[in-house]
């Protein structure tokens, strides 16, 4: 893991330094939204995880960064728009931009990110890059679609969750992998294998997150505690606590998610009786098997200090504890 | 304007061809939403004006269809997302979408529209299109925020009231052509004069959408009456009879709109103020400057019928009377 540390050391300030000065360019209302947003504290996993692949790709000019950060205002636009949606009130440990900001101003404010980013992808003049872009940013919005549409109708369907948290979360994660692969080289079986790479962690990722949804309190991920199931959202540990159930049971409590009708006492019986049954700990051993599939789709990639990162990257998403 | 019309007559069978197949393929939910936006009833003037750009540059190829509908694509997502802003009842003359799907499916509806337009504008292989597109997107989100800003803050300046219905209006009719031109050459200098023909026409279209709002009774064109008085947007017309009023009546007619609490009776009375003193009409004459600009641009230009209908196309904004 020390390479791994070490390389966000050696990254991180010109991930940030990149988003800082881009951020200062923009309009008045939009650079305050931004900087909100883009300036607290981030993991910047997906920008290191472009470098990470076009270095790994013998990509070696530093001219990455803006394409890295791109990733990063990508996923800032999400979460913008996210959080009007879910009508949330932390991000990041900091007051939602649209409570700060306005609702306006916010869906605005995504609206720019999402443009600067395909301006700054479009400006390495490769078309493939605006492609994978684009392609990432929409499998995201209709992640977002489809996770919502089964809020107002839950079910207990891996399949339907799968979907969803590929959509919502694996596809960027993939993107960013993926286009760092497609700067580096024209190879289109070395793109999917990093691209594949990608999904694959990008799947583990969200598995992670929403075990970590039932096991912390809200201080340390910097979200409400339990807020999944307070939104109504069915994830893999509620969808395991289901399927304990009797089908009566597990009916009735699907009908009072659906209905906003779970009340603090019964929501709090919910999430102590999956901390009992360790059914984060059986979410993460999913995740487990998804970081072992996205090590393998690394095979092709020649040996180097990048891939070894990559790989250590990879299972840092399983320990993660906020 | 006979060719004007045959011209429309021919290419909007083809561009609602490429409207409705594209949408049907679209997930559940955001189909309801893009399909209700893009197939009610609409000028197509965005894809008519890139098609009329690419022909009058000499490309012949049918390929133009999915880029020409990208532009009604993005023209569709900034409607949503400001449908929103605006909070508006009516679109097109039917209900606006996020009364009809809601808020969270109308912004995310309109997050897959422009990622979609990106998607269709880089299959064309060719960096400068994605950058046009990414930079129109950019440009419109940006006017959208400014216009906005100026209503918490209303202001009699005509700087800063061009610059906004630059950026919310003209900046994306400019794209169309822009990226017409790009298609069919890689000349710059004859990318700009189309582009420019475009920034001028779309300004002129602007003043006479806001000569409009002041002329017109809803049937006709399916906003409310007075729309943006109510809304606090200061316009051209509203600009022209603030600068008829003692410094003293202004002021406090700007603070009433600032501060919402126009009355209705207060309303119609600037309302018909402003029709009697003909104001919609001045508004007219200043977009026929920017027409007689748009045209001269186009000089370059080798003469063909579709240099003649882009001229006449200018020629009909200024006549439009919905």
């Amino acid at each position: 893991m020390t390479e791994l540390l070490a390389y966000f050391e050696k990254e991180l300030p010109l991930i940030n330094g990149f988003l800082n000065e881009e951020t200062a360019k923009l309009q008045g209302l939009v650079r305050g939204v931004a900087r909100h947003v883009l300036l607290a504290p981030g993991k910047r996993i997906r920008p290191v995880l472009t470098i990470l692949s076009a270095r790994g790709l013998g990509y070696s000019k530093v001219d990455i960064y803006p394409l890295a950060g791109s990733l990063e205002l990508l996923h800032a636009a999400t979460l913008l728009h996210d959080d009007i949606l879910d009508d949330a009130d932390l991000r990041r440990g900091v007051e939602a931009s649209h409570l700060v900001f306005g609702t306006t101003e916010t869906i605005l404010a995504g609206d720019v990110l999402l443009a600067l980013a395909n301006r700054i992808g479009a400006d390495y003049g490769k078309s493939r890059i605006s492609s994978i872009l684009a392609s990432g940013i929409m499998a995201t919005a209709e992640g977002e679609i489809r996770e919502i549409a089964h809020i107002s109708e839950p079910m207990v369907d891996r399949g339907t969750y799968m979907e969803i948290i590929i959509g919502k979360t694996a596809r960027l994660i993939e993107t960013s992998c993926r286009i760092g692969a497609a700067l580096a080289c024209d190879d289109r079986d070395l793109e999917d294998a990093v691209g594949n790479f990608g999904l694959n962690m990008g799947i583990a990722f969200q598995l992670v997150d929403d075990a970590l949804d039932y096991e912390s309190p809200s201080g340390d991920t910097g979200k409400p505690e339990g807020g999944d199931l307070r939104e109504g959202k069915v994830t893999l540990p509620l969808i395991l606590y289901l399927e304990m159930l009797q089908d009566k049971e597990a009916e009735e409590l699907l009908a009072e998610i659906k209905n906003r009708t779970l009340s603090d006492a019964r929501r709090d019986q919910v999430l102590k009786e999956i901390r009992k049954h360790e059914l984060g700990t059986l979410t993460r051993q999913s995740a487990a098997d998804y970081i072992k599939k996205a090590k393998e789709c690394l095979s092709p990639l020649p040996d180097s200090m990048e891939c070894r990162v990559l790989k250590q990257a990879a299972d840092f998403v399983l320990t993660r504890s906020k």
